[in-house]
């Protein structure tokens, strides 16, 4: 589909450009020089985009008294945030944010979500016109009015296309080449879409594209809040098969709330990486749901701010703001029969039910899958 | 439903029996045992079934010289495979096989698979022209002309109509009473299905029905194909990431492999307890996923067979007999393409490809989600 594509832009006139695809990268982070490095190893097999590889990194200060973007482009490694793993020669770094992105066609949004306004209006009319954008920042809010979609804060402020990519990625076992996948989201454009998984796509590196942005940026937040529910069970020993009903219940609630928030969601989406595996990978590993393993074992007795500042250093749990940001919007719409799980992790969360209610769903049985289907 | 279903008994003039459905249940194994406690509990409580649960056992003399059946009826307990759970005062326990079914009318049938052809050629005649059957008994064969299911081996055999429960179910973790849920496939009556949810529904072990046999049934023993691969890449330590994404393709190629052989098989049965939370737990746990990594870790020297002698005192693993039968199937229709992960555990199996190919799908990708659909 690509090839396609090219046509299109070279009958516009402008060859040399349109035929090779520029492709800045904004953020920096661990997933972001992950990001970096899968890009940078297909724009030099690939005809269609150009080698380079931007990389805007906001300017830091090492201990060694050198500046992080000069680390990278002298030794190819981003030695902060993914220090041992080589990003690839064509990747070079740009303290400048305007002067990253101004040639661009092509940008990759890899920031911490709450930069992301703050970014984008600094972007504004900084940016080619026809340019195509990607967010992979999880961890959008769900505020009383619906979800506030990153991939729509984008859209709307640089009023550009913007498709997502979502899916079961820790960072650093792709880093070292682990078999994983993606999910590509994208809007109307097909032959968009085909040309980010192509940017994305490697041996180890599986993407797939669905028509749904709403359905794959909602797996990415709502999922965490999954992890709360299953580290609660890890806390009290209930073994994998409570596990496994609580994380399938979980999913069966993340499609039931993204269906009733945007009718265009698909079903055939939580079956991509962004759904069951990604809920997969974050119910067996991740942050929140060690946190709530913590939380549970300690009866929850400690409260959860508590244990975030001893065992995060600082960092707050993205599931346990999501499920308080989840209840109020089930408080609003009278839907907290509808979403028992999504409910109880709130109610456990805020200390007004044990933990042990996780599992309690006698008086609200729960979603029939045959209804949210 | 089920007072509907009572009322039309009613008319036919037999209320005392009519109103009080007979259970028997067919096997008193592990699991046998623990349906036996789950239903005991819920023929006291509720007015449509009778109270006495007949279960038929395969008398055995114990090392105490006393007959299984004894040690059962006075103690309430299955001292031999479900130690230390009482099952309930109202389980009579009955060596007669003819006796302890002829005035069922609802039998459930939990026997190791390789045993119904037996049980049902002795059956014939014997129990009444309107019993309702259902299966608990996972692990069909998948001959070269379709999956052999024994909810048809039974409806065939008997001439009755016959239901299959399945899902994430250890069953000494619900023994103990761990919440845990199960699925109901039914043809088409909804109020027989109905009656079997409320049979075994309690508040640790949740059961909903969806009209989908083949669905439901085929998720019982294509997970285990699904668990070998996890083993794999248990055993070759990729970690979590790595895991999600092979367990995903393999919840797809289950249901597209479903979907082929039963167009009327939905998409929101693996969705169920019978289809993803039951392929985690096994993914998980569960013996297949425990050879495979043995079988990876030895890096494909030492054969399952060899294996499963040592690991399993003599018991053969299901998963790999299937991933055997199953490709099968896909030679003679020329599916291999369409499912890698299936192709790819057999292969890894015979020692064909070594287990690393298990993350190998460069060339041949995951089948997409769209088109399974």
């Amino acid at each position: 589909m690509a090839p396609l594509a090219m046509e299109n832009q070279i009958t516009e006139g402008e060859e040399e450009i349109a035929t090779k695809y520029k492709v800045t990268i904004v953020g920096s982070g661990n997933w972001g020089s992950v990001a970096s490095k899968l890009i940078a190893s297909n724009t030099l097999k690939l005809n269609s985009f150009h080698d380079e590889v931007k990389m805007w990194v906001f300017e830091e200060t090492l201990p060694t008294g050198e500046k992080l973007t000069e680390v990278i482009n002298n030794t190819n490694e981003n030695v902060k945030y993914l220090p041992g793993i080589k990003l690839g020669k064509n990747v070079v770094a740009d303290p400048d944010l305007e002067h990253a992105v101004k040639d661009a066609d092509m940008l990759v949004f890899v920031t911490p979500h709450q930069f992301m306004e703050g970014i984008c209006k600094r972007l504004v009319g900084k940016i080619k016109g026809d340019v195509q954008a990607i967010s992979l920042i999880k961890g959008m809010e769900v505020k009383a009015e619906g979800p506030c979609m990153i991939s729509t804060l984008i859209s709307e402020q640089l009023g550009i296309n913007c498709c997502v990519l979502m899916g079961a990625n820790i960072a650093n076992e792709i880093a070292v080449e682990k078999f994983s996948e993606a999910t590509v989201g994208y809007r109307e454009d097909k032959d968009v879409a085909q040309r980010w998984v192509q940017l994305f796509n490697t041996s180890y590196f599986q993407v797939s594209a669905v028509q749904d942005v709403e359905g794959v940026e909602l797996c990415g937040t709502l999922k965490n809040v999954v992890a709360i529910a299953a580290g609660f069970v890890d806390g009290m020993d209930m073994g994998n098969n409570t596990k496994a009903a609580i994380m399938r219940i979980g999913l069966v609630e993340m499609k039931a709330f993204s269906k009733l928030m945007y009718s265009s969601v698909k079903d055939t989406t939580f079956f991509e990486s962004c759904g069951v595996a990604d809920l997969i990978t974050t119910c067996l590993g991740g942050r929140n749901r060690k946190v709530a393993e913590a939380f549970a074992r300690n009866g929850g007795k400690r409260s959860f701010d508590e244990l975030e500042a001893e065992m995060l250093q600082g960092q707050k749990l993205q599931g346990v703001s999501t499920a308080n940001e989840l209840y109020e919007v089930l408080n609003q719409r009278g839907w907290h029969e509808l979403f028992p799980l999504f409910t109880t992790v709130h109610e456990i969360c805020i200390g007004r039910l044990p933990p042990s209610a996780i599992v309690e769903y006698s008086e609200h049985p729960p979603t029939p899958v045959e209804d949210s289907a």
